[in-house]
């Protein structure tokens, strides 16, 4: 322990400890200045700064400094860029850095159970491997600038709804396999100084109290060494957090916290001890945070908001391209309809909302690139309103008619989404679904440009031959934007989570948001792609997806083995070349699939992806790296992830559902499973164990020339179906039925005595 | 007490006791020949008897006595007659008496949770509701006769993958409201003699020792004052079955039984009055069979085939007649295919597999209907193999081509489908398959006849005009065919069982049959129509769903009152005219939908039916009834049936699909419920409760003009969004962290004083 931490606990009485653990107002840790020690900031959020200027009101919701918008988690999720995340998450730190700022709350590792998630845009995928990856990537980079990030909401907090008071039920293979393994990547590759816990409880207790979360997962097991911090507000019980490893409450409770932790020290329920954990923790991260304090940064603002302009148009997904409208030329005329063209959706809402530096809005933009002089303009929808207003409508037709092609930008108003509440469905506005409907009808160049942080249903997809999903962009959308469309850059995004065709698609559609204070998450592991490919649900757009201006080919996969044990790498090579006319990026996804499991597994499983920049007819050989967790499954009677002898198939593609090469590569376990012989232990499963032979030849003693042998399957005496009945009986016959359908009281001895001699 | 069981208990000894507890031989119960205590014997099955004539072998699968053979389970069901099958109930058991059996093992009233399960023909639905009502027929008729039916198997049995060493995990409302209820209808209705328990484990209990199941809610909630005997093979541990509630073990475990017995009560862990209370139970058994038995009994088997042959004739389902192509005219020439018309599929395999008393085949009765000089046969497939064969092909397009018409028979072969293993696809052999194909591609007029026991998928649909669902049909099956075929009865079968597209759309698809020896109900409530309505998912043919030969309109639906106490009954009425040219029947379905609800509830569920015959021009009024069940779910805060105040939709139709009239009623609940406030409690939820002005009270004292007022959520300050974000976020914000946002020790203290006041 540092010389410094050691003093500052010896000189603290214990009531400054316990005060310590609680903020001392919104946004700062307490301070005790007879010790000089200091206090710090902690400010939201993941894809830009909201430090709040002046006092800060008691929800945080007052107006913050400036700073740079860069777009929200699931437009830098359809990056699938690690390298790109990690300088949005350095050009973070420096603007914390700049003003003062020790932690950034952020980023998000919730997994997309249902798109109806009212703060989905704030997270990065369905996929617990592709979150993990890009949120390591992300607080790699903040913390590069010596500004701790704080991985939130910890955990299993999939929804706004009841957030404070609902109960996630889940089951303890899908925690691990998807809720949990979102958060293990990020925390072992990436170390953040914090991890926020979330407010809901997770199978029956708060994340606030989750000692089994809070200290033997994310400590024990993982080796976390940071603080935990609260969400705003999700203390309930504060000595029974710090017991349980929740280091800060935040923000300050005015002496209530401190009040509870001395009670519950002097009744003997606190041990003291753990008091001193926390404050430890909380002194270790005062002490990191100003030690790499750099008050004197400066940061070019003008040079972020270039940054933002690149980083949002490798967010932007091009869903559909089919006729080839886009890119559009300059030479023609064309319909710039729909308000969010002039007013973007470029953030969602909540406490990640911040106050841009500066705007793009996509007309401006394309003007500047077009000339205005091409362009007409249509309001089409008031975006303040979901009424469809028959004139507006007019004026859009008319536009549209009248140029050679339209752009419609349509998408999610801000009320729609936000932190704080759940959609209740997927629908666009009418008022935006009645002006698409209307324009495809005469202009069949249109391009949809949607803004909207989760998936929205589109029963207008046949109809339109170009989508582009633009997500929230950040304040440089608009540039962005442009950019694609006039091919400035081609588009190189892909969806980090699958687009199903209707709500009711969705796995958790039964049991989402669940009953009261309770949800269940019934669908296990079956969460996104795993669903949709297993249950071979169609889609809309599947997990992966997302097209460019030119075209690729993958060839020559190699495997650097056939035959592996468990704990070899596994290195995939595969060789794509850039096949049309413009450069462009690729990425290059690859799913694992269990040919024969022991337990239920996904269809697949994407477990490893890397993207790549190729010239036209360029080629390049990329790289990809399995180890024994890509293969593993979380086995709940050994409460240990495992991996089973057997085959899998490495698939490599474009997307989830777009598949080009795969191999099959055979993988031993190390270990040998331990089968423990009770009297049900099944004689097929006895028969595939190496107890094999001792029961055959124990039955043969037992039963002799018995119903059990395979000749006896083609008596006639059996009916007709009786020989598959039969094989099958047996295969299933637990040890204690075989002495039933020929019992006696020696045979059953008999049994009891072969079961203790296999267990020895 | 009977005077003769008290002399009895008195006189055995205590090993004599233990001796009774396991049955004598393979098929009758152990006797006293000191004490005169006759054996009875009990056999198999459902849909006919399987007495096996010479000595029993160790399986029970030696050759049995002739006997009817009705439709199966899954026949009887698509009937939707209680008449008629307590009818088939007083057939089976005057046969029974006949030769002298006293317990007949049926029928099975588990649900069909899975397409795939090798018994699905054995049990009557996938609605609980329908199931139960069924089954009570069933047992209604056969102990009519003074014979005693088994209701089995209890429970949770719904696979017969590993069904000897499985655990069934189900969550506690869907056990209560699915897989129970099935159960709980038959025994309260029509009080069985016996019950047999299953083979699996439910919870992780056996069956067979499962006293929650076979005590507390068996005989302690539903009143069942009859025996319980275990599935042939089922005793896990005798004595702890005994102590659970397993009065009988079959068959015989020479002697296995009462030494467990007695064992266990010397050492103190079997009282010996557990044993008392199953020894009275089955004297009680012997001693009513021994009362009601009429030896002397004659049955008339030609009777008995033509009563086989009208049930078969209800129980077929015309699924499709778009172009009115049945019922076939006798002077059309004809073309037959398939080898089942000549060699027909009309019962299961396994332990309800029986030896009929005469067989009719399709062929030949539909010859003598029209006159063989007017049928072309063609076999069409081996029926032994799946492998196509050109040849067979050829000669049916050839027949088919030069026919007026073709009728073809296909369905899946008895190695398809049996006790003992489930299917692992739900396709036809690739043989008839290919039949199906080619034969639809010339002739069009083709009418396709299936024979199966539970649904298959067919990609043809589309382009076959008229199918018939012929399910097994029994021994008549071959006339009841013919009868439909030619219109000699007009087809009035319903499905009680969705047909799904594919079997990836059934609910249980992601976890069927489950993990080793564990499968989870994670689908919980939605099994059948409950899932495909609730999640709108396109079906084959929908629950429900069967046509006829004529039209029937629906109207004048009325309600007894539209304002309703939950004890109140509710009557509803509806006229049904038949609009078409020949007599038929029409089921006559309610469905309830509850409007809203606390829990989460399947979109409608079958709360009645009724089926009712009409002339051509006759209209008649039928009559629903519904009780407080119907509008009830299981409340597992409560341990009990509840009924929340409100409005329910009640759907009347002719199919789960064809809705034809609705009314919506409000009932209103008799008891307030209970609401414990706690520091969790929202605010919403305490705003629609008793407590909402002491709390609004509360709060203005404490918090004055403060951020939780509707006034705040105007303030400029709010972000975008922020007002729904506010209102939301206030509605679901529990009353700790009220006082989290504008904490202090004091108001913390005055809110736990609210909170004891609220609670008293």
């Amino acid at each position: 322990m540092d010389h410094q931490i050691k003093q500052w606990l010896k000189d603290l009485t214990i009531e400054e400890k316990a005060e310590l653990c609680s903020g001392q107002d919104f946004w700062t840790t307490q301070g005790v200045e007879r010790l000089d020690i200091p206090s710090i900031m902690l400010t939201d959020g993941p894809h830009g700064l909201r430090k709040q200027a002046g006092a800060s009101d008691h929800l945080g919701l007052n107006d913050s400094v400036p700073a740079t918008c860069f777009p929200s988690a699931v437009g830098l999720a359809s990056t699938w860029n690690r390298e790109l995340i990690f300088d949005v998450g350095v050009a973070l730190g420096k603007e914390a850095q700049h003003e003062d700022v020790a932690v950034l709350l952020g980023p998000g590792a919730n997994i997309k159970r249902s798109p109806l998630c009212g703060r989905n845009f704030e997270y990065f995928s369905e996929d617990p491997y592709l979150s993990a990856q890009l949120a390591a990537a992300h607080i790699k980079g903040v913390q590069n600038e010596g500004v701790g990030a704080s991985l939130k909401h910890f955990a299993v907090n999939n929804q706004e709804h009841r957030r404070m008071s609902v109960d996630a039920v889940v089951d303890e293979r899908t925690l691990r396999e998807i809720y949990l393994a979102s958060f293990e990547g990020a925390v072992k590759d990436a170390k953040p100084w914090t991890v926020m816990c979330s407010y809901n409880l997770i199978n029956g207790e708060y994340a606030s109290e989750h000692e089994r979360l809070l200290t033997t997962i994310l400590r024990d097991e993982w080796g976390f060494e940071g603080l935990v911090v609260s969400d705003w507000g999700a203390v309930n019980e504060r000595a029974a957090g710090v017991n349980a490893g929740m280091d800060l409450e935040m923000p300050t409770s005015n002496g209530v916290g401190k009040q509870k932790i001395l009670e519950a020290i002097s009744a003997g329920e606190l041990d003291e001890q753990d008091l001193d954990t926390a404050a430890t923790r909380i002194l270790e991260l005062v002490l990191k945070a100003t030690k790499q304090k750099q008050s004197e940064r400066k940061v070019d603002m003008d040079e972020q908001h270039r940054f933002a302009r690149k980083v949002a148009s490798e967010s932007i997904v091009l869903l559909k391209n089919e006729k080839q409208l886009l890119p559009l030329q300059k030479k023609q005329k064309v319909a710039i309809i729909g308000e969010l063209a002039k007013k973007p959706r470029y953030q969602g809402g909540g406490s990640s909302h911040i106050n841009p530096y500066k705007l793009d809005n996509a007309y401006d933009e394309l003007a500047e690139l077009a000339g205005e002089e091409q362009l007409t303009y249509a309001r089409g929808y008031d975006l303040e309103k979901d009424k469809t207003e028959e004139q507006l409508i007019h004026e859009a037709v008319d536009a549209a008619r009248t140029s050679d092609a339209a752009v419609l930008f349509v998408g999610l108003p801000d009320r729609y989404e936000s932190e704080g509440f759940d959609r209740t469905h997927m629908s666009l506005p009418t008022n935006h679904e009645a002006l698409i409907q209307a324009v495809l009808e005469v202009q069949p160049q249109t391009v949809v440009v949607l803004s909207n942080g989760s998936p929205v249903e589109m029963p207008w997809v046949d109809d339109a031959s170009s989508i582009i999903e633009a997500y929230l962009g950040g304040q440089a959308s608009g540039g962005a934007i442009a950019d694609i469309l006039y091919g400035i850059e081609s588009p190189s995004g892909k969806l980090a989570e699958t687009f199903p065709v209707r709500l009711q698609d969705n796995p958790s559609y039964l049991y989402f948001p669940g009953e009261g204070d309770r949800v269940e998450y019934r669908e296990g592991l079956f969460v996104g792609y795993r669903y949709y490919d297993t249950k071979k649900v169609q889609t809309l757009f599947p997990f992966g997806h997302g097209q460019t201006y030119t075209t690729f080919e993958y060839e020559k996969m190699t495997v650097n083995a056939q035959q592996l044990t468990e704990n070899d790498e596994v290195t995939v090579t595969v060789h794509v070349k850039n096949t049309g006319e413009c450069t462009g990026k690729e990425v290059v996804q690859l799913y694992v699939h269990d040919k024969k499991a022991s337990v239920i597994r996904p269809e697949k499983e994407l477990k490893a992806f890397e993207k790549v920049e190729l010239a036209p007819g360029e080629t390049k050989e990329v790289r990809l790296i399995l180890d024994r967790r890509s293969f593993a499954f979380y086995d709940t009677k050994t409460d240990d992830w495992t991996v089973e002898n057997g085959e899998f198939d490495l698939r490599v593609g474009s997307s989830s559902a777009q598949i080009h090469l795969s191999e099959t590569i055979s993988i031993s376990s190390v270990e040998e499973p331990n089968f423990v012989v009770t009297r049900n232990s099944t004689i097929g499963d006895l028969m595939s164990s190496a107890h094999a032979e001792r029961v055959s030849q124990w039955m043969e003693t037992h039963f002799g020339n018995n119903p059990f042998t395979a000749d006896s399957q083609t008596e006639e005496q059996v009916d007709e179906g009786g020989s598959d009945m039969m094989s099958e009986m047996l295969k299933y016959m637990p040890l204690r039925a075989l002495v039933n359908f020929q019992p006696s009281v020696q045979a059953n001895k008999a049994l009891d005595e072969l079961i203790e001699e296999l267990n020895q």
